[in-house]
């Protein structure tokens, strides 16, 4: 027996615990190939929201009824899969339940004596893959150019400023509350930051930070931040659609200025990418972000939501910029 | 002595005759490096629109007063510099006037005899140019593609439609009128052809055009036609933002559908460009497309002005898509 929390309808706009229900589920005996696991850390991520709804997104959606499910660390409890003993900490796509059984058939084994385990669901994580392959293959750095980051104090956000300081970049960084400010200024060394909800003039503000105009934009916003953005790119300038939570929940098809104009004047490129594009690199970019952890030169931050019933809850809390760096939850 | 047509005032909206003014100006006589021109043909294309506002654009706006210019096709009648000799024709960026004096940097000599002089201010000039190293470059065409073309029996259009073809892609042409549509189907063989102004649902018309999506989407339109499209593009699609004609003549800010979460779920790329980009490059072009004319491969059409002052009325007539093919002014 165990608990599992599940889907109970399609959020209409930003979800609500109403969205989510519990309820107790039979856990199958293992077959062969199988691990039955404990979870020990979910994590919850913005794209998930995109699962909830019943239209065709860059992942099938969640069905009403059934578990939700995400990335998460899990304990093999017991094994009769190859490769995977009982002791071991896996990463991989969990069911929002307290125990599963499960194929081993994706699920990674992860060192926790390298890094804490929550590391393997953030900076050395999707998240910071995502970063790291968003950058390279979209924003190709050069020295000295000016990288702005909405959503800069987020999981995907703190790594990708990070990695353009390290490439030598002015990097300026845009979040929604002081705090995360003055983590991005004080703890990361961002040239610059931005708190769009008490700026008075967004505009204004790019143009302070950003001199030189804007060479690179991460998004991971999108929305009117990004419009104050774009306004102010140079010629030959990379924006990288990485993602746009401030219209996950919205309800209408969202309006705004035409931007085609801009880049055409601009010569300029925006790419949307989800991180499972770059699948076969994996190995290459853990091996580059394992390393500048492990030097001291990427530092990680992550709040964390502890309970297991807390999932929904910090689930809600990604739309409301309740964290600072990586959410996730310790079961 | 010289008839020159000027700007007379910036154009608000749509350009009309009372933007243009005639004058008579003295004509120089010949410094060393420099050569006396008798313009042939002028080039009238819809960038220009942009350089007679005040703001920044791609190119510097023309000046209140002052000749406008664009590309053309000249006789040499006297010169002053090495290789170009008095007889020869050249291609270059030329004031409207009737006769000129001007440094001959800058100038090429054309081949009167390989390709009719108006080819060079189409399918062997900047059009085609623009063509060929907006798909090599941006849209880079796998065989049995989709590629949807807007103003697409426009002077870039019908050359990026045989360039698709050429390379074994489904081609699919978007026009304003059912001569056009004829000409793609019947003289280009475009897998298919829609007329924006009388279907009676553009998406509707897409979807039945591109039965496997759209893999490329070659932009010279903008405005809702794009919306259309784009709303329809496969997954790793290439949008190549070419021109954006609909909205060159707009007063305010141009609102629509907001574009970033489609190119997020599709992992699409979305590029503007400008021929220029590709200066160094032009004469690997010119062979390509020189070598696809020669052969018959590549057809061509043009629509022609006659007498000089028509180019006011020439101008005007490409926002009113009255042109076939490339739209020129013989003098």
């Amino acid at each position: 027996m165990a608990t599992q929390i599940l889907l109970k309808s399609r959020p209409i706009g930003l979800p609500t615990p109403e969205n989510f229900e519990t309820r107790v589920i039979e856990i199958p005996g293992l077959k062969a190939g199988q691990v039955r696991l404990a979870p020990h850390t979910f994590s919850v991520d913005p794209y998930m929201r995109g699962r909830m709804n019943d239209g065709p997104s860059y992942v099938a959606p969640f069905q009403v009824g059934e578990a939700i499910g995400g990335g998460g660390i899990a304990l093999i409890l017991e094994s009769r899969a190859e490769g995977f003993k009982a002791g071991s900490y896996v990463l991989g796509f969990l069911p929002w339940q307290e125990e599963v059984v499960m194929d081993a058939t994706g699920l990674t084994i992860v060192d926790e004596n390298f890094a804490p385990l929550g590391y393997y669901l953030g900076i050395l994580g999707m998240p910071g893959l995502t970063a790291y392959f968003g950058l390279l293959e979209i924003g190709k750095l050069k020295h000295g150019e000016t990288v702005v980051i909405s959503g800069a104090a987020g999981a995907v956000g703190i790594v990708a400023g990070q990695l353009a300081k390290i490439q030598g970049c002015r990097v300026v960084g845009i979040a929604g509350d002081d705090a995360k400010v003055n983590y991005l200024l004080d703890e990361l060394n961002f040239d610059a930051a931005i708190n769009y909800k008490t700026v008075p003039d967004m505009g204004a503000a790019i143009t302070a930070a950003c001199p030189s105009g804007v060479d690179v934009y991460f998004d991971n916003v999108g929305g009117e931040i990004s419009d104050a953005v774009i306004s102010q790119i140079n010629k030959f300038a990379r924006i990288i659609i990485c993602g746009q939570i401030s219209l996950y929940n919205v309800t209408t098809q969202p309006i705004g200025p035409r931007i085609q104009g801009i880049l055409l004047k601009k010569s300029a490129l925006m790419q949307g990418f989800i991180v499972s594009n770059y699948t076969e690199r994996f190995p290459e970019g853990f091996k580059v972000l394992a390393k500048l952890v492990a030097s001291g030169k990427l530092k990680y931050t992550s709040t964390t939501f502890r309970g297991f019933d807390k999932l929904p809850e910090a689930f809600i809390a990604l739309f409301e910029g309740k964290n600072l760096g990586k959410l996730i939850v310790e079961v």
